[in-house]
């Protein structure tokens, strides 16, 4: 990692990142990452039915230590899920974990994706883990963020700086997404770390808040997997209070963090060409709203336009009328990237080469307003679907 | 139309087909099905907030009539909705088809398919009926079948012929379907027809019936249009009365005859390689059944993995996770064309290379079934997702 982004990294955080075999290709799929000093701990997990020995686990420990942590241990290429082992696997790996950070096993956070239902042996990360131990340094946050990479065609890592008048604090996070993206998450990891001092309670409340508008307001595919993970861990490295800050920096900060994490997954969504911002407006609730706009950024016909460059509002229209929240299309406006292409549910007067081309564009955005003065409103980011898509995951056991 | 299906029509109706200039390219693109009596009738319609201006009509006309209707009027190219003019060219299209038949309007039902939000004139479909009306037959109905395609790659067509005492009863219908179909249907148009002798409560009370377990258990894309339509007519040509048949001799008839129709719009969906049959067992309702195997259905992941015919059973898991149904996974299987695949939820014993080639077959089918002994079941059918598909669907305009 470059030397500046080391200088942006929070205080009293070491990071190892090692390929323990449990990819079929030689790339590094195991990272490790440690606090030097216990810290506060949140997590936010897959609400799907069934979940992986790693989220099981993990949830557990954070209980069970009132929300503190120390290690979160990390691996691709498998998701340890829907096999015999998999609790096995999960304790054998905590175990190794605490044995090496000499601490108590509820201080380690373990996280996982990959296939799902195919065993890998007990003893394979934990074989690996020493290795790695002895490299935990600074500059391996990048090498993480690639560690646990699956289908993602890069590493996603963020930074955020606050100053105050009692010092410097950091937040900085990774994450991997790529397929099975969607609200309650799904094959996504992101961990993220800060040296604020912040108590257990508060680091579960500011996660919950920044996750509710960051990652669960993208969806690529409407699939959520079994082992969705984000964690937080504050290890008042900096000296700094977050009390010492201004009422709310901490939390736009950690937004702010976790949402450009969130688009850096949309954009890489698996085969995608461009990021889709879908913003609905005029709503009777925000609920609503969002239920609209997801019902948009979820189309396969919206977003095979997306992918096509082709302004067809009459899909939005569709896609939202399917949803079963009565508005009155003779009141639906829509926009792209900001040129009012349906005024009143039918065509509005636009220059459709020009739109056509502001489409080609890396980001677009949809805007979907329903007149009648709601005020619910709701902000989505997905991604085109593209031949790609199918490709990557039609291919036998991606 | 071959000699063979003319003689397996309904007494009493005729059609016809032609191109009326809808389409861009020279193709008939127009259908005229006619009663030569009148006839009991009924229909079901998209549940879309956005409702095209035939959808409107057709709904009132059935209402004002008290279920009775002698033409239906068909055309693909322009879905006549979300335009200033559409009801315009609903009104004029109904007005010229009720004067040559020399019936009120209200016994005229119409149906459109194509493009959203492109107007037509009002002219188009009227200066083009007369010529249709003169060449009314017998022969057509498959032309018919074949005027309403859009990305259809076949007309759908079939028929069905009841025996009792009183003489016999034939039953035939059509279907487009292809693209953005979901239960509630989507750009979805079915059109049936039987000599039998009803009336019009039993006639729409026979339809509904037969819809919900049929065109409502299809689903390609989750999208649903502005459009969908089921008519169904019955003109009582043969002269034999329902009642004359064993009690549920004649829905099972139609429930076998749209089940059929469904099946092969799921079949022929864009892209499509392969039908699958998605069956849920041991859910607490039929509701939640229904709903897991939507999920199931709809998940881009299971939908790829069946383009691939990999035997993903962790998809298929992770898929009827993520509802929002509670069940335990350690007791879910999985069953793919028979064959066990996930026991209690991790793999099962069995041939991977031997399911992977049922798999390359035509017709799939996915059971799931969750332990605990709840009697709640449904089966969906929907086919896989391919890079055809988006193909299809990114180009510009489709």
């Amino acid at each position: 990692m470059s030397e500046s982004n080391v200088l942006r990294l929070p205080k009293g955080f070491r990071f190892a990142a090692g390929y323990a075999g449990i990819r079929k290709f030689r790339a590094a799929d195991l990272a490790l990452m440690v606090s030097d000093t216990p810290a506060s701990a949140g997590g936010v997990f897959t609400r799907n039915a069934v979940r992986a020995a790693p989220v099981e686990i993990s949830a557990q420990c954070l209980r069970q230590s009132g929300g503190t942590a120390r290690v979160v241990v990390a691996n691709a290429g498998n998701a340890n899920c829907a096999t015999p082992n998999m609790a096995e696997v999960a304790a054998e790996t905590a175990r190794a974990a605490a044995s090496l950070a000499e601490v108590s096993e509820n201080q380690v956070l373990l996280a996982s994706t990959g296939v799902i239902g195919e065993p890998i042996g007990a003893d394979v990360i934990p074989q690996a883990l020493p290795r790695l131990w002895e490299t935990l340094d600074r500059s391996q946050f990048k090498d993480c963020a690639g560690a646990i990479m699956t289908t993602d065609t890069v590493p996603k890592v963020r930074f955020r700086e606050l100053e105050s008048a009692a010092g410097t604090v950091r937040l900085a996070g990774m994450a991997k997404g790529a397929g099975m993206i969607m609200p309650d998450m799904a094959t996504m990891l992101s961990f993220l770390f800060t040296d604020a001092r912040i108590g257990p309670k508060r680091v579960q409340a500011c996660l919950k808040s920044s996750v509710d508008q960051s990652f669960n307001c993208i969806t690529i595919d409407s699939d959520t997997s079994t082992n969705d993970t984000v964690f937080l861990l504050a290890n008042g490295a900096s000296g700094v209070d977050i009390d010492c800050l201004s009422e709310t920096a901490f939390q736009e900060a950690l937004n702010g963090l976790t949402r450009d994490l969130a688009k850096d997954i949309a954009r890489d969504g698996e085969g995608a060409s461009r990021l889709a911002e879908i913003s609905v407006d005029g709503a009777q609730t925000d609920a609503e709203a969002r239920a609209l706009a997801l019902a948009i950024a979820n189309s396969p016909l919206v977003k095979t336009a997306l992918a096509g460059a082709d302004p067809n509002w009459g899909r939005i229209l569709g896609a939202a009328g399917k949803v079963g929240i009565p508005f009155d299309p003779r009141q639906a406006d829509v926009l792209i990237s900001g040129v009012q292409v349906c005024s009143g549910g039918v065509r509005a007067d636009f220059d459709e080469p020009s739109v056509q081309r502001t489409m080609e564009e890396r980001e677009v955005s949809i805007g979907f307003r329903i007149g009648g003065g709601g005020k619910g409103r709701a902000v989505i980011w997905t991604c085109d679907l593209t031949e790609g898509y199918v490709r990557i995951n039609a291919e036998y056991r991606t």
